[in-house]
């Protein structure tokens, strides 16, 4: 089951990211049709030759001749498209998602979908804070992770299509997790990581401070620039593991402050040295950052 | 009161930033002596040619000789020599430090310097995850802000001394703050920094994380590889400031986790906005990175 560069790719939703998944599969040399609400970015990628034709309405041949949808949408809007359109979609047709939260979604998604027709979800870790086709750029995916994130009613051959599509796009590394593991990852590597980033930038509202600042503080707050709906959206959606993560995180920083009230070195030792033993795992090849 | 090209410059302590200060000062002709623990740190600063001459001992000639005095050490170890060896100072040196607190450390320091030695205080807003002269680089200054932080006790002149200094290692911008206001803006923009990227570390131990994570907790953590010593030692010396600020972040972080927990998406979303627009502030060239 090869993705065959004759057929259609359909891709839904034509912002940062599926106009980025478009810029990856046409250097590739696949046919690419769009279907997004804004003419002016279906002009754009159609200018840029990132997909061959888009349309602004849902247009039921499209849908039906598509061999594989991807659904670059925020997660309610792909339900309701689902909901009301998915009936066009031929039997037969794998279609997958770029969705940050899995547990809401697919079994939600798969409730609705027409006999024959195959969800298989996935995540690429990948993104800008920047949004729009007008910023696409396949090259955020080269040094990125791509999840699939399979159910027990996924098929060998749909895993496989999905996976093909993650090395088209040209991640650099492709791993599975089922949708609780998901669910509980990027909860802690994501969504706490943006709380955390929010928290600290309306704790303090002193304009003076970049004059002051290092790059370890740039660094930090990159993510506080954010996009509220989609993430208001996300975090909701996975409210059960996020306030877990949230819930251990805090512990971990009351910890320290205890620590650091009541003058204990080691304790402050301790966990500075367990945070830099931690942390060296993640980095790049070898390399320090 | 101009730096002398044909004077010399002391620096006590060559490590990273040590090393970098004298690097920075070799190049614009300045004539550099070092004083260091080890040996190998001057053989290494000797070669390289960042430094004329360095001892590990400390040399009363040489001490008094210097025209300025740089101490990029630990701050107990700056109170511990300069107990042990301020008589060594000639009365009309100016002496300076990086150390990243300051009410702790300029009072005493002062309390025992000898008649005429003057005492500038300054704080390079630049580091890296890696320590030692072998890791040094004046590059890390070009895109920095540099901190000069007089007292009422300080001359126009030293103050003026300290400010060509930090026009020469090249930082981008040079500003002023009280010894309180440094220590304020430290604890909010580098030391809670600090403790929230060790937090996050010590949370999750999973190691199979690094295998799904993306830029933005790379970003966030990297300052979680974290020197224990230097910085326990900051974080105690600066503990009420630093406190006060981690009780104004866990206020904002609780806000978000009870806006969370009970799906209040207006919260969550006025957040987000206001964390958006202040981030935007410290954009550099107006870029969002």
């Amino acid at each position: 089951m090869k993705l065959n560069k004759n057929s259609r790719i359909l891709i839904v939703g034509l912002g940062l990211i599926g106009g980025s998944y478009a810029m990856a599969l046409a250097k590739k040399g696949f046919n690419v049709t769009a279907i997004s609400k804004e003419q002016s970015s279906i002009d754009y990628a159609t200018e840029k030759g990132i997909i061959s034709e888009g349309f602004t309405d849902v247009n039921r041949d499209v849908v039906a001749s598509a061999e594989m949808i991807i659904f670059a949408l925020y997660p309610h809007i792909f339900l309701q498209w689902i909901k009301e359109y998915g009936n066009y979609i031929s039997s037969g047709t794998v279609i997958t998602d770029v969705t940050g939260v899995k547990c809401a979604v697919i079994d939600e998604i798969n409730s609705m979908l027409p006999k024959g027709v195959e969800f298989i979800s996935a995540h690429p870790m990948a993104g800008r804070e920047v949004y729009g086709v007008e910023n696409a750029d396949d090259r955020i995916f080269h040094d990125a992770n791509f999840i699939i994130v399979p159910t027990r009613d996924n098929t060998p051959g749909a895993i496989e299509k999905c996976k093909e599509l993650g090395e088209i796009l040209g991640f650099k590394k492709i791993s599975y997790l089922n949708p609780v593991q998901h669910d509980e990852m990027i909860a802690f590597l994501s969504q706490l990581t943006h709380c955390i980033a929010v928290s600290l930038m309306c704790a303090n509202g002193d304009p003076n401070l970049v004059n002051y600042t290092g790059d370890s503080f740039r660094d930090l707050t990159r993510i506080a620039n954010i996009n509220e709906e989609m993430w208001s959206e996300l975090f909701l959606m996975n409210k059960k593991a996020l306030l877990y993560e949230m819930d251990c995180y805090r512990a971990c920083f009351d910890k320290l402050y205890n620590a650091i009230s009541v003058d204990d070195e080691d304790t402050i030792k301790d966990m500075m040295r367990l945070s830099t033993a931690r942390r060296k795992m993640f980095n790049k090849d070898g390399k320090p950052k």
